[in-house]
């Protein structure tokens, strides 16, 4: 049977397994890195060429082993790692030398005055230069120290309606123009996942730039930015005056695109199109607690997902996603979830069809439950940006009038280059945050 | 512990574990579905209220259930399917009834002139009107009928050095007028993997030519497209005139990118500058029958990559992906490999870092064992495009010369824009084939 498709790897570990539970403002783990900057009195350096090893025991009496062939596989110096291009430098003819384990150290000192620690590799007498902080930090985990994982959680806010006039808002020449600014709002849509963007000119082309501030956008098959008016043979269900139910966005690319901007240039004169927002990872949490059974059919089959038409491009998009994605510590890190684009298709067991419409119902239940619901009336020149991999939209119908045509224009940005952007501010601005992945 | 991050789901059922195993020239499995267009002279139509569940017998003996709940959520009439959109229409007020597992069908009946089964709803006594065929692909897999799984297996040519001077060669200015040549070139993108395009003008811009004839390009942080020249203090190590190793490219990305071409305007006049290429799923399956356990090692521990500079923006990018990535069926679907940018964040556990580093060594033995090496050296005018999810290329070293430059251009595309394009270019010449996932 095919399930889950290209995320589904291997079976996880027991170890992994209904160990985590998550509860609201509980956080949600990225990868990211702890900086630690610590000077160290001690440092005892004891080089373990039988075992080629080197362990170092730390101030704090705990004790690490780098195998000689990861210290060696990382030199830091300008002929192992190329100073400007920040990448390895490895040859064809070195290529399987640099993975030999056999590789060994002759000698390994500690030098408390630079906080170094010096390797000799007994092959060419090349000599790497540890500093022990960078070491530290890219100590192993080990039975006895978990500390030692690289990952650190990073906190994510889960809401339900006490988001309701409540949603982190931010000026758009602020965002523009400061970068404190631009990152601080970057971090609410990481952790909160919705923000609204206030004082926007109200014309075309905004969305484009705010996405040029953070790196570039990303095209879909609707183009480089997309407007969302009534039109006549629509090629998307949102290009009609009608209702849009709880989704989220372009679920047939197997990168679903990270986040949305859509900007009002012009609201509904006649009333209507009010946006919903619900928080799938808190919708995913409470099926999880209610029904682990429903939560585990949904982590575990994907539906499939397509679109056809010709907008930007002439297209035929497939592709497949379960409506919840766990990572390996089964935490929830993406959320999908379309009827409009949902595939006639259904790749499940004959005997499993209607415990998987149960499981729909039972998550549609709780994202239409009012107290989980978020509902914002966009002002003309108000920008709201959300995390499409996490936040569900919708909308009300609205009324089309004599006096105007409702005007929206949207874009899509990746989370790949938002984080991105994240982390070159960090390290701009000399911050002590890092911003994993995301 | 976090291992294989977000592509790591939830453990596999023990039905899918080491029952499949590929050799060369063995498929490997996109999702896709049959196109089968029968006429019947019996269905018999059985439906069966009290299960809320419609049998159909087919022709050949054999008997689907369809859920009611299943049949009432792919009404494919204009009022539920909005014929424009070729997308469901649930409104909010709709959304719980949609998933509603007590819907029934109060009659159902089977006419042969039509070759359609007609099902009338009892709540609302609307009319879905099936079409036999259209019913019979998404019948539902059962343990007795295996076939109604709806992937299809796409033929992939797993190769070696035999690709040598029989790398699939296409015309620049045919692929680019006829649809039939353009579907041709990028079925054996898809299924080779490696293509060779001819006659290009040697002049910029023909990157982004062929990618706007598929749809359109993928942005990265090196821009639209990039130049492949020596240069000072490069942002990457392509930018300076040394080899480099073999690779798969930018896998600090989370959708890695699915296509990548490089298009040679001037080669090195001096010599030097041949590109290598290996088949990394090959490479994964020699190493799956030689050593299964360094085999799991990398299908089970993702690798973390990076890159810091400035180029087309400020980047910092940050991913991680397991050096083979298994659909469900344990087949491979990707395959990553990239010692430039592979961070010294190394985040496995203690005791499994040497192990790691021989199950790298032993793939990497096989990467450059030239009886699985394929060697080009471009001519002036000439394209290479591949899979940048699945061939690995490095390239030799080349001498700069008064002469002249080397200079090449690349860009990359995503599989989803492509297979899009294939699916569309099927439909459009009314073929049978029909591309699935790649």
């Amino acid at each position: 049977m095919h399930r889950l498709g290209k995320r589904l790897v291997r079976p996880l570990q027991q170890l992994f397994q209904s160990k985590h539970s998550l509860t609201r403002s509980s956080p949600i783990s990225p990868l990211a890195f702890r900086k630690e900057l610590v000077a160290f009195n001690s440092v005892a350096v004891e080089n373990d060429i039988d075992n080629r090893q080197l362990h170092v025991k730390w101030d704090d009496g705990t004790t690490s082993r780098f195998p000689h062939i990861y210290l060696r596989d990382n030199c830091q110096c300008p002929n192992c790692f190329h100073p400007s291009a920040r990448q390895r430098n490895i040859s064809d003819t070195s290529v399987l030398e640099a993975y030999d384990v056999n590789t060994k150290a002759s000698q390994a000192q500690f030098y408390p005055d630079r906080q170094e620690i010096e390797i000799k590799w007994d092959k060419d007498n090349h000599v790497s230069v540890f500093d022990t902080n960078w070491l530290k930090m890219r100590r192993f985990p080990t039975d006895r120290d978990q500390v030692g994982h690289k990952i650190i959680y990073s906190d994510r806010r889960l809401w339900g309606g006490d988001l309701n006039g409540d949603i982190p808002t931010t000026d758009f020449n602020e965002i523009l123009h400061d970068d404190l600014e631009l990152y601080k709002w970057l971090k609410n849509l990481a952790r909160v996942g919705l923000t609204l963007v206030k004082n926007v000119p109200e014309e075309v082309g905004q969305v484009e730039r705010l996405a040029d501030r953070i790196a570039y956008l990303r095209v879909t098959n609707y183009g480089r930015t997309f407007t969302v008016k009534s039109k006549h043979d629509p090629s998307n269900l949102a290009y009609t005056d009608k209702g849009l139910a709880l989704h989220t966005d372009l679920p047939f690319f197997d990168l679903v695109p990270g986040i949305q901007f859509l900007h009002c240039i012009k609201q509904a004169a006649g009333g209507g199109g009010e946006n919903q927002f619900v928080d799938g990872f808190n919708v995913a949490e409470v099926l999880r607690k209610e029904n682990p059974y429903y939560f585990d059919l949904l982590t575990q089959h994907a539906f499939v997902y397509f679109d056809i038409g010709k907008d930007y491009v002439e297209y035929n998009q497939l592709n497949h996603h379960p409506l919840i994605t766990l990572n390996g510590r089964n935490e929830v890190i993406r959320f999908v979830h379309n009827n409009h684009t949902r595939s006639s298709i259904l790749d499940v067991p004959e005997d499993k069809v209607t415990d998987i419409y149960q499981a729909f119902h039972a998550i549609i239940q709780i994202m239409y439950d009012p107290s989980n619901l978020v509902t914002n009336r966009m002002e003309s020149g108000e920008m709201i940006v959300f995390d499409n991999w996490r936040v569900l939209h919708g909308r009300s119908a609205f009324q089309l009038t004599a006096g105007g045509n409702r005007h929206l224009e949207g874009c899509y940005i990746d989370w790949d280059e938002t984080a991105s952007r994240m982390r070159a501010i960090e390290e701009k601005l000399k911050m002590k945050n890092f911003t994993g992945v995301i």
